[in-house]
């Protein structure tokens, strides 16, 4: 049995890319950018009218304030000439401020009589123009390697005219469950039975990341799991497992996962819940496997502690600790690292957290109460408001 | 024009549930729920080994510490029955405990010699045994009307069994662009010319909501944009436009929605970015017609600031004011509510907000610095560390 902290440095340190991979901008969003995307041209391309009303050349020395009106500068058209100082053009929104002119005044600011504009406001040279360049000059770097792609990136990516981007590739994942007791979601279970959720709930955080998984369950036979393992292994970049690690007469996975030659980091984590945890790799495959204990919270605690760090980190992306306050004091007396289910929230501008108070590892209803697990060192006690690693299971704000 | 206040109020009285739906589980992930779930049996259904190890029988008054093994009690297997205090069961995790037993010894606290077990620690009756319906009883509501469905409620409705849940369903969304200056993202634009961004960050800001929907653009013609919009009105429970609501000689929508028969809740909101916003709704095509203005920033925040409250509250989800504390001083100097790009993030367990330099409305690249606006009201001075309302357009944390 190792430490936490020993079993997450392992684990971390066998991050790597998937490879990359070219995807449509439709299909873009959520992924990891593995190309920087550079301004494509000046942004904005050219002096561009942020206002609607009209355009003219303003001479501080021999200010004017009265303009006749020349003609209509309509986004979307090319660029008109103002041919005198005493000739405005109308211009709209979005459109090239004229040749000559170097002033917008909104329509909020003037009256017009018999197409002679008057003026009522105060002009400053150059009010209403957005500059072309402005923004970010052309061949700028508008977005870096490992960004994530969300909304925002989006509207950058079809400004400059990416109908493809390269992004991190996804990983290929099959969760792989064993247990005699578990029966499909859909069926009726006897009383000995209970219907399989660790599959689907790690089937569905996935997703939350944009990652679509395979679903493979095997009864406790050993040849039928070493069979489909070895079919998981040559076909995943990832075996997610959950349950047959444990010290059961029937957990046949890590003698399973030595026959298939998967190379074993470790077995068993100082930790509670989750501590029967197996991880290894398997060389000629490339396989990393993630072997979690069967009980939900201990799978659904691994699989955020351990493996969303190592996923970010293959993608390129940081690992932040996240730090909250606790709400309520907290005596950690085993020796082992703590992963307690918890509620974070925002309260007057600080970050808190709530242990939810749980019903052992096999108690899945407790998780819905919470949105995320606080990490607590073996044999420590926490004081109320101290802070604490908070490792987030949903979305908190937004 | 209203103010902030008034136009947030007016939009969120026309919220609505769009109806309910059946979707199967594997499509439920990001939905809200619409029916309660139950327990379906109690949770767990028996009483259940949390170790692997021994099952027996252990009296108090009577203390026996060796057992003869009588047989193997295995996860997903009929309940054994125990016919001596003298014998023991061994058991596996998630196997019934035996009748006549009442206490479970894991192996690691056990030595076995010629099929005698050996207790080697004190023991506890009841130690290491999940009672039936100790998380919950057979009938106890689990998930309540309003939940989002994420991974956790993903593995409490596989448990109860529920192949399709009842949830809120999706509303019918076209994006409706016009301006003659936009090409689409795939073009070579001429210098006048720029690409179409807004729908297709907005479209990528409802698939982060689950939300598919659909894109259309007319250019500045009055005729074309009548018979496109009729179209999208009668389609659509949303149209969301950007462009063409300001005061320019071709922003013809304010007039066409009239003809069209949209009711005007208003037009025009004291605030910046965003002012020309125009919001209505059709009776009979039950349509919501959100109109904001074509700047990118204008767009991004009235989406944010409006739209994404409305929805929520249409979804029944509850709207949470976000507060975060300033990281520097702000003075707001004109009469507008202003809604700053802005970047929250979490140190030492405070929550703060630092504001994003822009420059100005029509600055598309400063808004991937930014993971939301702050909201300031109008001439009104905020003190660094002083508290101001967030409002998020990206995940701050997970």
């Amino acid at each position: 049995m190792i430490a936490f902290e020993e079993a997450q440095e392992k684990v971390l340190n066998t991050a790597g890319s998937f490879g990359v991979v070219n995807v449509p901008l439709s299909k873009a969003n959520g992924r990891v950018l593995a190309e920087p995307i550079f301004a494509d041209r000046d942004f904005p391309p050219f002096d561009r009218a942020t206002k609607d009303g009209i355009a003219f050349c303003f001479d501080l020395s021999k200010p004017h304030y009265t303009f006749e009106i020349q003609d209509v500068a309509a986004a979307g058209s090319l660029q008109l000439s103002l041919d005198d100082v005493k000739h405005c053009h109308e211009i709209m929104t979005g459109a090239i401020v004229p040749k000559g002119a170097n002033t917008v005044v909104m329509y909020e600011d003037i009256t017009i009589t018999n197409g002679i504009v008057t003026v009522e406001t105060p002009v400053t040279i150059g009010q209403n123009i957005h500059y072309q360049g402005s923004d970010e000059p052309k061949g700028n770097v508008l977005l870096n390697i490992g960004t994530v792609i969300t909304a925002a990136e989006i509207g950058v990516l079809a400004t400059v005219g990416k109908s493809e981007v390269l992004v991190q590739k996804n990983p290929v994942i099959t969760l792989f469950s064993t247990g005699d007791e578990l029966v499909t979601f859909d069926s009726i279970p006897e009383l000995h039975q209970i219907r399989q959720s660790n599959s689907h709930a790690i089937r569905a955080a996935l997703l939350e990341w944009g990652i679509a998984s395979e679903i493979v369950h095997i009864k406790d036979e050993k040849e039928a799991i070493y069979n489909a393992l070895k079919t998981a292994l040559a076909d995943s970049d990832i075996v997610l497992m959950s349950g047959g690690v444990s010290k059961g007469k029937f957990d046949f996975l890590p003698e399973v996962l030595e026959d298939l030659r998967v190379i074993k980091a470790f077995h068993r984590v100082a930790q509670r819940p989750g501590k029967p945890f197996w991880f290894g790799c398997h060389k000629a495959y490339k396989t990393t496997v993630f072997g979690f204990p069967g009980n939900p919270t201990s799978t659904f605690a691994n699989f955020h502690v351990y493996f969303i760090p190592w996923l970010k980190s293959c993608w390129g992306l940081p690992i932040e600790t996240i730090e909250a306050h606790m709400l309520d004091a907290y005596e950690n007396t085993i020796p082992l690292t703590r992963f307690e289910r918890a509620k974070a929230f925002i309260e007057k501008g600080q970050f808190k957290v709530k242990i939810i108070e749980g019903n052992g590892s096999g108690d899945l209803t407790s998780l819905v109460l919470a949105n995320g697990f606080v990490q607590i060192a073996p044999k420590s006690i926490l004081e109320a408001n101290q802070k604490v690693v908070f490792i987030p299971t949903r979305q908190i704000l937004k």
